[in-house]
């Protein structure tokens, strides 16, 4: 692969590489680290690139890499950058005809990613988007639970999503991470629902299998200054009449990553927590609740297929992510190899996330604008 | 005391009478257990009361207890009857001159509630009302916390009150609880919203020293056929420009009594769940989250005057309610023998609780019908 | 019930009064608090006894009693004093034909168990040994299921019970509650092993069913100056052929009250921790882990019927002592009254729980002096 | 890096490679994968390796390494069989001038492990051994919190590792890991306690700094048939008098892989599980319990040393694992180019770890075979 973005001291630059290194399936062979073309080099050296797949600029890089040999080019590219580039780069990737793995949010805005997921089509190229959260084993235990009717009808999703990092005014302490997450400009219309509001978003629709309908939302910004919302407390309604709620905090003081999703049916509920991720709870009416952990054999396989080592060593964050690396290039490879691809080859989010996620940002800031009047999602 | 209501098979006014034993401070002298007078009997008869104390209905009670001579009569009436028999019993109590320790809600409704509140004050009598989850050690502490500013401004409360009990219609089950719950006539306007929403309101006004001022309220019966609400999501906004959610359900399949208060300020938070009520964690920026539990010295008197027991004995919910009966019971006891009150003594909810329990319940019913309109609390 | 021990600043003694208040079943008669008169007669009258019923000591009070009519006279006495005098006040109220409900551990050492237990048998009189922990709910169905065969043969009991109160020599800063258990005149031969290693060593025999057969000690005094243990590992060889680890110490700093127990067979398994008694882990060969919790319909009904209120509604310390004094007293009123005896009136420990605590800390004494070596039960 | 062991099928072959891959600083270039020469090639063409550098056996591979030119040959060799080849490899390797990482436990007794120690001193090379456990951060934090004297002198230490899938005897259903682990051949004199006792052993060396100077220890085979322990439970004493108990199971029935460690001192306290990698618990005499997480900025330098991801973006085993790699890679590295050594270079285990832990296997068995008499470690 070949990487935009992620140069010295990113921090999701890292994550994607030891994710697409973990199971020695994907080679970075090129990048274009930085917009500063020594930077970019040095970071290239840094990974043992040869100098010159280290490109000063991602346009450079994708044509340099079309001009190369079949076998020895790039097969697809892995988009790193703040939010503000994330289109341009995968719109330009995608014209020069290589697969997409994207950071999210897709794009700036909806528009945009109408007009991406339009392209993908077009192309007929693979992309992915990493919402990683939906690599655990034990979501997609969740998920499998759901689909096969475990809980019944789905009556109400609680998702919430608090951190406390932004609880101070850090975007002004030179913090590099707090800054361009708060500046319009690059972060989009949303603070904190759009950088992790969608994660749990997108992860009370995978593992309930149902779609937000409308919303009705209050975003407040709490610290002094800052430009985007700091905090969000959304209702939800989902098609078909399950309910929910979602909140979202950046200055919940004490939190780390707080990521927990509880979905409850007519016949059954389940709770997870990303922070001590190898651990389902599921509950059944009338009986016991169970502890189910990751790699055990009484999942389902779309669950084990997920895991790597024995129930007890714990996978984390890092292993989350590689799943989607992993499913990623096995989609890819399957294709190219014209082999049958594997089960999990095509379970990773693609576009159409992309572009539910952006209307749920516009529906969120439309709705917090509106005093928190219901908004459809404009889909 | 005397008590109304909580005769064979009644749930509460067993919790009452063991609240009410376990600090050997209050003596249950008389009572009117049932409508049915000899149920009212039998029951009087377990609790070793005299057969001349078992009246066969609460009015009777009021005039033959002030016909004794003070020192035997009954000093106060405990009512654990139904909802709708709060208001009329409380009122006979009050205009007989007894004091009054009510079970939740105070009233069927706002305007009774406003009427109790007006005769609490012209009567002087002391009303104390079960909102008991306040009772708890950690409670205080939590309380404590917030007051003495170690977490600086109060920016988010999420409360939350998920039961799963009534996930199936067990009301039409011969569920004597799930019955009078779910009729409107005898729970009043809301279901669950009323029966531990109002829990939850309660604990989050009392932890946050913060007043609710307008909230967002979405309803559901999921369950068919039933009559009130059996969830309920609330965005909540508080006077001064802190947010907060509030969300109690009795369809949540797994969870038990689950109540669980967040509290975050600007430089700290806490968590307390009332089904481990002898943790409190408390966070501070940039230090570990302390676990903070009954009983230890390190806590603020207000906690440790409510604990009865060496840290790691845990005390429960019998204990929690308890400590209402204890400060009431000291209240009186200090008017009525003139000593010094203990600094415990007040710290037991009142008429006013019960009011803006109410208004509370007003508000949601109100804003729910109004499709979560924004409705401020009606005082 | 008439009372020894327990005037004011006593820990247990009020514990005792409030297990025998919650459920209404055991009147608070007469006591003899102190060996000092008039600590006795204050102390009583805090507890509304009439002065005449508050003896000045135990000799005086058993003859008084005894002198009284049926149905006036206490109906047993509960020991609530120091160690050394759990045996003569025994001794004297089975002498006077009282039933006797003492504190653990019974006597000072095995000669004095022996004598109490053949003394017990003679008179035919009921003796309680308040080895409380066994009167937790999930305590009953974790019995429940080894007894069922759940978790088939025991292979495995770790039971441990860490406290960190005596880290420091507070028994020399005036701490009453240290000063006698570290007192080898008023404790007995062992200190830590004693006071709490006891509980545990009951815990592991009451869940399992199984006896320990020989053990092997190594007791510690860690603090200076100390006169007995405050800390021990022992191995434990089960009859049968099951083996096990007890641990209790109270020099483990920040542990309050850490009661824990393991149990495992060749089919399944149980952790249990008192801290947070309201929940059992249940695991089995090949399946998840259940979380079992309090008052729950799918438990054993020797388990439901040790419950006062709903799940999810935490019982604690005082509700599983209150057990103790529930099943004792319906053991002596289904005597007296010549009923049938509920299931759990014979559910609590007896004399030879507490001769074979006896000869436990004998063994585990005479173990770490010889080195460790095996050392079996004399019994 | 090359490998020897670690073909189609086994588990810690797979483990490594990830671990050696995670930070992108390790290669593998050539591996002897498989006793079985066809085998050997088919695995390593999964691995991307060129069909020459996949040898038919370690002695193969020494030679041909040794004769590729530097920089091009491997620079150290990663040891991944069952344990009894894992000495002669090592040897091998350190003869042909290359360093060794090494699965553990080292050797197959102590004598080897002596004699490996001796001929690690005299080639100068480096030696590693993946006692994993400790590459955790919060492991790291223990040892920093211990070092610098926050706990005061340490009184005592328990750490366990209960396993529950060797509970039946499934060395005889065809499971390749449990028929070698069971072996005395292949295992060594230990089963139990040599697979995963020594883990423990070394973890509660590595965090306390002490050393174990003698134990009683009781084996125990509860599976019919079982060649070699299934249980063991040792009591411990440290050299200057602290105490300890060690426990490890692979018969505990639900447990996954939970290796747990406590450490007492004067002063305070602290708890680490490995199955919820990321919370160390730090208990202070007086003060509310802390829960210290991986990545923040109170922790020791020597903690986030080893934390890639931050704060609640959990980390696990493979991580762990891949700290080890890390540093032995670091150290390997500043060695080859003459860079100064980051400080945590030189953190892994060497081969003084082997021999304690083949010291301790040995006084383990003997002094369970002398019915856990007192047993000094051999050294």
């Amino acid at each position: 692969m070949g990487m935009v973005g992620g140069g010295h001291g990113a921090f999701i630059g890292a994550v994607h590489r030891i994710a697409a290194n973990i199971d020695g399936q994907v080679e970075l062979v090129c990048g274009a680290f930085s917009s500063d073309s020594d930077r970019s080099k040095a970071s290239g050296k840094d990974l043992f690139l040869p100098e010159d797949r280290c490109y000063s600029d991602y346009a450079t890089m994708m044509t340099a890499e079309k001009s190369l040999p079949e076998g020895e080019r790039m097969d697809f590219v892995a988009i790193v950058t703040p939010n503000h580039v994330h289109f341009p780069v995968a719109k330009a990737a995608l014209e020069a005809g290589f697969h997409v793995l994207s950071d999210k949010p897709a794009t700036l805005n909806l528009a945009e990613a109408q007009e991406l997921a339009a392209l993908v089509e077009k192309t007929g190229l693979k992309y992915g988007l990493t919402h990683n959260y939906t690599g655990y084993p034990m979501v997609k235990q969740a998920r499998a639970l759901v689909r096969n009717g475990e809980l019944g009808t789905i009556r109400k999703v609680v998702v919430e999503y608090p951190q406390g990092w932004l609880a101070t005014p850090v975007e002004k302490e030179n913090n590099k991470q707090a800054s361009w997450r708060t500046d319009p400009e690059k972060s989009g219309a949303a603070g904190c629902i759009g950088d992790i509001g969608t994660h749990a978003e997108n992860l009370a629709e995978y593992i309930s299998g149902l779609q937000i309908e409308e919303l009705a939302a209050d975003l407040t910004r709490f610290v002094d200054g800052r430009m985007l919302d700091d905090d969000g407390s959304v209702l939800l309604r989902f098609a078909g009449g399950a309910k929910g709620i979602l909140y979202a905090s950046q200055v919940s003081v004490g939190e780390e990553n707080s990521l927990t999703i509880r979905v409850y049916g007519e016949k059954g509920g389940l709770e997870w927590h990303q922070m001590e991720p190898n651990t389902l709870l599921v509950h059944r009416l009338g009986e016991p609740t169970q502890i189910q952990r990751t790699g055990n054999d009484y999942l389902d396989s779309s669950s084990t297929d997920h895991a790597r080592i024995p129930p007890g060593h714990p996978e984390g964050y890092l292993e989350a992510f590689a799943n989607l690396y992993r499913n990623f290039a096995a989609d890819i490879a399957s294709d190219l190899l014209g082999t049958e691809a594997p089960p999990y080859a095509s379970d990773y989010p693609t576009v159409s996330d992309g572009v539910r996620g952006m209307a749920f940002i516009q529906a969120v800031v439309e709705s917090s604008s509106n005093n928190a009047a219901w908004t459809k999602l404009p889909l």
